[in-house]
């Protein structure tokens, strides 16, 4: 038989840090998606971006991203603005408040992120 | 505002790891968890693990995983034996049939694991 281990190691590490990202995501009022959201958006040149984009870095559907913007949008995480250059298209961007509780999760989040990258390393 | 891009790219990279490894789980008939079930066991020491020690590595509750344990015995990915040490305990192993659909999905991950490594390693 193989030796599944190091799968094995791998897939309990990403479970460990997809839990403790929800379990931050929502002390700061977070679902994990808009979590996700805010952290695409931000992550994007300029820190702009467009449901479009979102949809491929996301890997979810162009209506589950609708969804999921518009009422990131409603709660005030996030705000739009018609683009220069084709007015059907709209950029995305954080609000202070949405830049504050992306700030907030990113912040705690980053002893987990060391050691989900150290662990993988190791299991080469 | 700090620079999310490399979390945001980590992020991407899991969500495309995780659906691909959903894909190819359900094409061998198996269900994501039934697929991570059967990675944990043969990755345990001696390719035999017990119930509690699954819940840990699962990261998923006792009655979840006894659950998903008795589903797995029932279309015979995996057999139970009593503990040579405590007669409480069930020591589980892979039926020859959980093995070669273990074997099928592990195998088809391999390039997508390379890469989820690969771009975690860019990312430092």
């Amino acid at each position: 038989m193989a030796d599944y281990a190091p799968a094995a190691r791998l897939r309990t590490a990403l479970r460990h840090f997809l839990r403790e990202s929800e379990t931050v995501a929502r002390a700061e009022g977070l679902t994990p998606r808009q979590y996700l959201l805010l952290l695409q958006i931000a992550g994007a040149e300029d820190g702009t971006t467009t449901v479009s984009q979102l949809t491929g870095r996301l890997v979810l559907t162009q209506s589950t991203v609708t969804e999921l913007v518009q009422r990131a949008e409603q709660v005030g995480l996030v705000t739009r603005s018609t683009s220069p250059d084709d007015a059907r298209v709209a950029h995305l961007r954080l609000t202070p408040e949405g830049e504050r509780r992306l700030a907030a999760v990113h912040g705690q989040l980053k002893g987990e992120r060391t050691g989900l990258r150290r662990l993988i390393d190791a299991d080469e």
